[in-house]
């Protein structure tokens, strides 16, 4: 067993850094999601980069399966090891390498968490944008490809990073790019590895782009009578270019989940939640004209909240997003469909979905970031009832076949992993898959790197 | 001899679209710099992707290099064809195939150029902002990686392609990426394209995203006594999150020459050009804040151009800079230094490198892209007098012992091209070259894309 084998030479190397206790090996099985555990070999925890290179030399021999593990919070089974071998845990590498206030980047190794690197940035004056709402590894945001609700106004990972480390299939150490604005030395590795789901590299440290806080803060939380108003109240506010870091949309099923969960009393209406990122001095300017486009739009009962105590309060509603559903049948786990359409098409997209939805006996809370044109369909499914998952599952097939005509992409940010390859051929073709095909084995011959997820390759 | 039967082969599918005159093959022998010529066997129009994909069938059967052209303004050899073969003018592919004004995007074939896109843009009130201050296509600016003076407040081509539609080395279109705001499918292979300078597809279309035209843009000239001042004041103004579409530097060699040549009598001392671009009723409050940052840093004799006409005359000093340096020694040629630096590094680069260029008994003048942190020495050369050339790669050498510490790169933006290899091994190390090598090997397997470039493969 060539995988035993690995694991008794990697004991031997990282000792008490390896680890294959029920319980460890476990809480390496799975995600957030619906999607099915499996259980890993051994689980490592490197403390450096170097020791991740040898690592993947060991798995590299043996031709044992690696999976990189950050923090858990995937949604389409990428860290699951569906094929066992080894499971990198980068936790233990949760280092600041160094803050640079000046340039506005930091370098961090790939296991540190979100909010922890805001809560040490904060001193400056920084922060870190990209990622999801939940607390997520910086290379788990990297290597998914992720973005979350600040993406309208500060991007995605994609344009959150500006340079990686990254070990590869063979156990070679690839600095991806230089600390600077702007570069055109080369391919680039760097974009080439976001969004590559561990496929293609084990990202060990990442060159983060920060952004300065802003000095005045205020979210809205505003009701509208249909999908239609508040979509076009959403594009207003975008083509106005108002400085928005978070444009949200709620659909009334998630606005009824949400009332039930917090014990909350909103209009069980479509919802925009938003919140204007300026300075003291302009924020009545882009406050007023928020006012302007509301109105305009038939929009009523916003309320603002522009201390930290009642932004913290209107944003909890949006946090609570994920237990809300949750909470909706003890038991049950979240599945959710995730398309992107260009936003000219937003709003026909959600509409033409939400008569299907209607028909359906099933509690279907549709929600989204609206101003990327991104959004979700996110039910409570209990796994054990295949008739539940097939019915997602035939949702998300409607969705493909309206969205292909409309250019939009099966996934905004949650990413491929096992749950969405085939919609990947459907949205780009074989000639891209082709592409990425000959890319994968180029990079990983013996296919040891994340196996399975993003493309198959035999 | 394979490449003369390529040529037949071509002619008898493409007639009249394939040309070999004298002529011809000279405009398709160097670029716009001191690259020396070489000529190819035969210059093909295509005028569509499909025709693109025959030819590429073709070459790749005969193992016949393949060199795209879209406008010939590469500065480091991108499009010489040093092995011969077939070059591939993409100029008659210049139409736009669709303007989303919603969306703010817009698709294009790749022979395109800028001026013509912006044209028809206009009426939509959007621009498309990368790319240099030459009139290059946009198949060219996706290529390269370019930038250029707006890249401080829009971005570079990486920041400003949504999408593009390539042909492979073996003649497969592909499409890399979806028309819409972020998304998590699958590798990036639209990121891989951009700067990989033909050496891995031929881009065909692009996607390109577009910014609506500002309100009020005013432009500012203004002197200062030192470089460290100049810099810092163009490092308060990034940090304030001035709206500034352009943020230029000009050493008091450039200004020299710049007066020279235009006759105009600006102070011969360090000095930024600045453009700002924003909304009428929060021009004020910008400008104000300007004239604080210049006052608190020395500089002086600030003009303001805010008419159409006003900020020409002013821009037409900073787009006249390739021409004066030409102008400098007839029949001389343009060979320029191209590094970034992360911005707090800057003004002590830029000194160290101006302590040296002091001590050399030739006009050296520097200018750049103070925003992003790059910036170039760019003198007159004489291509026969390789002692010229000698000199300026001296200088090259030196510029990158300097950068390497201060994590810079050896190119913000005109890429690698035969001219900057070993600076690119330098930068990022054996580990991404041999990536990037791989990567090349896996698409284009018999070395027919521009090969030569970017990275040498045998």
């Amino acid at each position: 067993m060539p995988n035993t084998q690995t694991v008794q030479t990697l004991r031997g190397m990282l000792g008490e850094h390896v680890q294959t206790t029920d319980e460890v090996l476990a809480q390496h099985s799975r995600d957030i999601s619906w999607h099915p555990a499996s259980l890993p070999e051994a689980v490592c925890y490197p403390t450096s980069t170097e020791e991740v290179a040898e690592i993947l030399k060991v798995c590299h021999r043996n031709r044992t399966p690696v999976v990189p593990f950050g923090a858990g919070t995937s949604l389409e089974g990428h860290i699951i090891p569906y094929r066992g071998g080894i499971t990198i845990d980068l936790s233990r590498m949760n280092r600041i390498r160094s803050i640079h206030p000046i340039d506005r980047d930091c370098v961090v190794e790939a296991g540190i968490k979100k909010l922890q690197l805001n809560k040490a940035l904060d001193p400056h004056g920084l922060f870190f944008a990209a990622g999801p709402g939940i607390d997520a590894s910086l290379g788990g945001i990297a290597a998914s490809g992720a973005s979350g609700a600040n993406a309208v106004r500060y991007g995605t990972a994609k344009e959150n990073i500006r340079a990686l480390q990254v070990v590869t299939a063979t156990g070679e150490i690839v600095k991806t790019g230089s600390r600077v604005k702007k570069t055109s030395a080369g391919y680039d590795l760097t974009h080439l590895m976001v969004g590559s789901e561990g496929t293609l590299g084990i990202i060990t440290e990442v060159t983060a782009i920060l952004h300065p806080l802003p000095e005045f803060s205020g979210v809205a939380v505003v009701s509208f009578a249909s999908v239609q108003q508040a979509i076009d109240a959403a594009i207003a506010m975008i083509r106005q270019g108002l400085p928005l870091a978070m444009l949200e949309f709620m659909d009334e099923v998630i606005m009824q989940v949400i009332n039930r969960f917090s014990g909350s009393d909103y209009s069980e209406t479509p919802t925009l939640f938003l919140e204007l990122h300026t300075e003291e001095e302009l924020a009545p300017v882009y406050q007023r004209r928020i006012h302007q486009i509301v109105r305009e739009n038939g929009g009523k009962d916003l309320i603002w909240g522009t201390s930290p105590e009642e932004r913290a309060r209107l944003w909890e509603i949006r946090y609570n997003v994920a237990h809300a559903i949750l909470a909706i049948r003890p038991g049950g786990d979240t599945m959710s469909t995730d398309v992107c359409v260009p936003i000219s098409r937003l709003a026909e997209c959600i509409l033409e979905m939400k008569a299907i939805l209607e028909k359906i006996d099933f509690q279907l809370p549709l929600f989204g970031h609206v101003g990327d044109g991104n959004f979700h369909i996110s039910p409570n499914i209990m796994v054990g009832q295949s008739e539940e998952i097939e019915l997602l599952k035939s949702i998300n097939d409607e969705l493909m076949r309206k969205i292909i005509p409309m250019e939009g992409t099966c996934t905004g940010e949650h990413g491929i992993g096992v749950g969405k390859k085939k919609y990947l051929e459907m949205e780009l073709g074989r000639g891209a898959i082709g592409m990425m095909r000959s890319i994968k084995k180029a990079l990983d011959p013996h296919n040891i790197l994340n196996p399975g997820k993003v493309i198959d390759i035999d």
